[in-house]
């Protein structure tokens, strides 16, 4: 089976993870899972290309996140950061482990010998083992995109800070007015995204943002539309759990785009290409038009791998029921 | 007094935190000491620029060496390198530690940034406390020279490797042709570097490496000229005891260039500016036509800040006793 899914960062790694996992359980492989990974956050810190998603996809897959927050490293340690700081290196609001600056750095250095973004993150995917797993990790893009959140001043001016800054520093805490994927214009989907939507057997969207992970991707010329073609049932999950976000702060995302924080609102962002719409029980009520909706049977939480495994069940049932 | 030195790494370093202690305990400061440092060991690495002779200058000056080896960081951890190894990033035959990566990331940062290696440094050495101390570090030039060796492929064939690479990954094993300053053609003095070799009052030359340190500093342009013009007495400490270097591979060095492994070779080769040379007891017999001679009171081996200080001394009394 050829399983095509579009992720941002620690929501749709564990769900993918879990996914894994229950394909593994299935025992009917190998199955090819394609992962499209936002690449909107990325951003340059340090003069290294530091791409916040995918690494939480690889570090994820790869056993080697830091399991209590979902992101970065395990066993992480934080001496190049501390010197940077002794140096007054900017900016200091993005906690970097060393371990994670290897990766920024081997990353770095690739991109500077003219690698394409997904020709390097192929290259850290061999450290991870994705491919061992089945797993080929896709960069949204090679071109940079870069996620800038408009937000106001305070002085009635606005400005536009990159996401990360907003995300991270600000703790989406400061309203965002909008969101402005800079560098969209001249993009183009990276090798091999288009062609794994088209010629996917099921299309899954894990419960990643809808705004600034899923929706910075449906915005590279021609995933929305391929999504719309293709033959795949394309099921979501949830982010939302009764209006509020597992996790992120996809509510305040919601509000700046003018979009109720409702499971059933943010199946209404994916109307023109949703088969299935899997939901908490909370939100058994919703009702999505065109798209089959499944209840899971328990919190839409992933919690560990195997409530993450049974949740990714749940769509991938759907979806399979949507194909016969 | 405004002292000027040209210095290559360890010895250098080693000298100059002996003399700064010296200068101290003479107590008729304040003096001004503008360190002219070698950057033809510089080189790129996992895409970071690392100026080996700078930082040795500015960890030493600065009290954060690692003692027991004269370079790098106190304290070291090497999680970073680790990690870049199990992705397969390239070159894995230099050691870096992830305080010392620091600096280079800081340094690539600024420099991506536009400013120039001298600006660089200066913002470096602010937080090695060297401008408190009344030292000035300037790179020998801000366009980057890169040392390479002609060594013998085994083959018959010659190839040029990066000094570093000769020097690190070979120890300086394989025996040198000759040395080519890449990038010399091109390079100029760093702004302030011939003026502190003209308007000092006195020029010291450490016990650095007489081939690839003081001798590629020698060779940007307007230098030796700066040398031979200054009305500043020149005086040089010999890194050779009884023909043999102190450390490092200063005799593989000057085989390479075809001059003899002595004191007195080696002040031969400063034999158009020198005007005074420091010399170990072993080598008293030593003769250096146009330089007066000093003859060390003990061995001249910098085995701590004291010994250092103490040489340095000598090598100043000497200056002084020249100029008037």
């Amino acid at each position: 089976m050829r399983i095509t899914a579009l992720a941002g960062g620690v929501g749709g790694a564990r769900f993918l993870r879990g996914l894994r996992s229950h394909l593994d359980g299935l025992g009917d492989g190998p199955h090819e899972l394609t992962v499209i990974g936002n690449t909107g956050d990325d951003i340059t810190l340090f003069g290294l290309r530091v791409c916040p998603d995918l690494d939480t996809l690889l570090y994820t897959l790869g056993g080697g996140v830091k399991e209590s927050q979902g992101w970065g490293r395990a066993g992480e340690t934080h001496v190049v950061q501390g010197e940077l700081a002794a140096y007054g290196a900017q900016p200091q609001w993005f906690a970097l482990g060393d371990r994670d600056f290897a990766t920024h750095i081997a990353r770095s250095q690739w991109l500077g010998q003219g690698r394409s973004l997904s020709e390097v993150t192929a290259l850290l995917a061999q450290r991870w083992g994705l491919s061992e797993q089945g797993v080929r990790l896709l960069p949204m893009s090679d071109s940079p995109v870069e996620t800038h959140v408009v937000i106001d001043r305070g002085d009635g001016e606005t400005e536009a800070v990159h996401f990360q800054e907003w995300w991270v520093r600000h703790q989406a805490g400061v309203p965002a007015q909008r969101f402005v994927a800079l560098g969209m214009d001249r993009a183009a989907a990276a090798s091999g995204v288009l062609e794994a939507i088209r010629g996917a057997d099921v299309v899954l969207l894990p419960p990643s943002n809808p705004v600034v992970s899923i929706g910075i991707i449906l915005g590279v010329p021609g995933v929305r539309d391929a999504l719309r073609g293709t033959a795949a049932p394309v099921v979501g999950v949830s982010p939302l759990i009764a209006g509020a976000p597992v996790r992120g702060h996809a509510d305040a995302c919601l509000a700046a785009i003018g979009v109720e924080a409702s499971a059933q609102a943010v199946a209404g962002l994916y109307a023109d290409f949703l088969d299935g719409w899997v939901v908490d029980p909370a939100d058994a009520e919703c009702r999505v038009k065109g798209a089959r909706l499944a209840v899971h049977d328990g919190p839409l939480l992933m919690r560990d791998v195997a409530s993450a495994a049974h949740i990714a069940g749940t769509a991938l049932d759907l979806a399979l029921s949507l194909r016969s």
